[in-house]
């Protein structure tokens, strides 16, 4: 039982990318599971295999293994031992346990918030696999979720559902982040609750204070908590009025106040401009301009019409906080189209900070795809 | 008295590039100086001007002032401003207090070195103003050196020579970085001295333990010092066998052991292959291998070579630190260097952190030549 690849498959695989798609897959078993995979006689990898799925192949050790589960779960060790330690020092924190590729556990996502595990699975070897992920996670949690109901698992040919897998998942809970803290929706919510690439981030703006601050595609809140520590006035603003109400709720249990605003985001920042408005920092957290890569271009364009409108809006030596998770819009782009924006108002930008997502969402550079998140602290001057 | 410019040097200027070359200047005075840049009668910037130099016009304000002098000098405050923490925090420290364009300062290069400045002016304008420059350091140093020897003095048709401004220099001073402290020789010694540029990834080395690592390209041993806290055996390699006695020195100041070997970076990673050495850890701090465009292709070559022989020798999740100074090689195209070298390894590299030049050298968006440092803490699968 083995997956035979061809020669540009094999490629990929030495080049240490870890998927081969099927027109590269020569033959392979008939169900899904672990397998090693081959060039002719010479053994590349172990991966996940799904002959339903066009991302057939992907690959998560390149060294053999008696016991291919095995193998995988001590790559889920692996990860859990590496975030041991912030667990351990900040147990009511937000932390990604296992982040699929970028952890060699393909298609597997395990969030943490404040004692509870928060499990998707979209690659087809996991289904059969998970009370044993949930087994591994039980020293570090008091209940884990499979929070299965992601479109992607359809291509799998996967059923979408949302249940406890160990212990009692409570509805919501509260987790710490630097000096706050904010709700989590386990059973709802977006994604898995939250936005933990950009724990880090958020927790860098507690270095700023002045008077006045604005959090654009503020969603619920969570940039403009930590703003509102330093700043007199904090002004979120997202287009989703369920997010706003959660975002005064988390303000409100934090004793601080967000000055929330139901606005498309263009618009808003055009009307403030025409206002002869002025901020100190404003943080620009757009969602995915760039779905796919035919998009790029009018994604671009919307990246760096937002930028430019917030660097007009900004004084002199004021801060420009802003991010970019669309894989497709390379971090080469993203500084282009800062650039242009600033030249295009006639600013400079002075960079303080090149970010990216967090250490709990590792990149491989050999798996291009791993790197997402821009994030860019610029002064404007 | 003021520099006319043509439509091509007027749109550099607005688009806050800070450089005007020669072809682009219309008109200006005879003698070098500070003086307004006009496109026809538009206003666009104070500048430093040399009609001696191919490089004429080096903006350094892009709103107008009642006196240029006190305006360049303002710029000098602000960068000595932005600094003033960390010489508190860290009066025995090293530190860049002005960094020339990056600092609105063109030309103008101010290190700091336990109590000690030390100027380096490259553009003619500076000349006149150096005892202002000394007198604005005061408060802050005991002595300030001018080591006006950069052979780049000579296109601005200015002389070559080193003399105190102010105070007693010292022939050398100990710098204190993290943990550790190193010599500095302000009188002789390479640039200002040392390469404060890599201060902060250096102490990053303070976070790592093992058994061997290995310091390629070492020069006096600094980024050997931190890693001599933290690990057994720790080999500084060098050509220079100079340096690598300054190595020893820091390390016998430190009560600390490095191992230096005299060789040639490429030959000496290619035998540690053949005798099937292995290392925890290889920090790879070469030369500007690029010093121009032209030299890009073979320069990209000897980076890989060095990186995939580096990354060879790392025993499974061993760490790789590996920079590049050069502005030619950019930031794309060093971690596609990185990359390649890697898929021709047949090893993955995950990006434990993308860093850069510290903070004290910074870089603005809008005049990319500020931007020179590439940093990558790389872990090897």
């Amino acid at each position: 039982m083995r997956i035979l690849v061809n020669e540009r498959g094999a490629a990929r695989l030495l080049a240490r990318h870890l998927w081969v798609f099927r027109r590269d897959v020569v033959s392979g078993p008939d169900t899904p599971g672990l397998y090693p995979v081959y060039w002719g006689k010479r053994f590349l990898a172990l991966a996940l295999y799904n002959p339903q799925s066009d991302l057939t192949v992907r690959a998560f050790r390149f060294r053999p293994a008696l016991d291919p589960v095995e193998a995988l779960l001590e790559n889920l060790d692996r990860a859990l031992h590496r975030r041991l330690p912030h667990l351990e020092r900040e147990p009511e924190g937000g932390f990604r346990l296992a982040h699929a590729e970028g952890d060699f556990l393909p298609g597997l996502v395990v969030d943490y918030y404040a004692g509870h595990a928060v499990v998707q699975a979209t690659a087809h070897a996991w289904e059969g696999l998970l009370p044993e992920v949930a087994e591994r996670l039980k020293p570090l949690v008091q209940s884990v979720l499979a929070k299965n109901d992601a479109k992607s698992r359809e291509l799998e040919g996967l059923p979408l559902y949302v249940r406890p897998l160990l212990g009692e998942v409570p509805k919501q809970v509260a987790v710490r982040e630097g000096k706050v803290r904010y709700l989590v929706d386990l059973l709802e919510g977006q994604k898995t609750g939250a936005y933990l690439d950009q724990r880090d981030n958020r927790i860098l703006m507690e270095g700023f204070q002045g008077e006045r601050a604005l959090d654009v595609f503020s969603y619920a809140g969570s940039f403009g908590l930590h703003l509102a520590l330093g700043f007199k006035e904090v002004i979120s603003v997202d287009t989703s009025a369920e997010a706003l109400k959660r975002a005064e709720e988390n303000a409100r249990l934090n004793g601080l106040t967000l000055q929330t605003v139901e606005a498309n985001a263009f618009d808003y920042l055009r009307n403030l401009e025409k206002a002869g408005e002025r901020f100190d920092l404003i943080v620009l957290d757009p969602p995915a301009f760039a779905k796919g890569k035919k998009d790029l271009e009018r994604a671009y364009r919307a990246y760096k019409e937002v930028n430019l409108r917030a660097i007009k809006l900004l004084k002199e030596e004021g801060i420009l906080a802003t991010a970019s998770c669309s894989h497709h819009l390379t971090e080469p782009l993203f500084y282009e189209m800062l650039r242009e924006a600033a030249q295009d108002a006639h600013r400079t930008l002075r960079v303080l900070e090149r970010r990216g997502q967090g250490f709990d969402h590792p990149v491989l550079l050999t798996h291009p795809e791993t790197h997402y998140l821009k994030f860019a602290l610029l002064e404007v001057l």
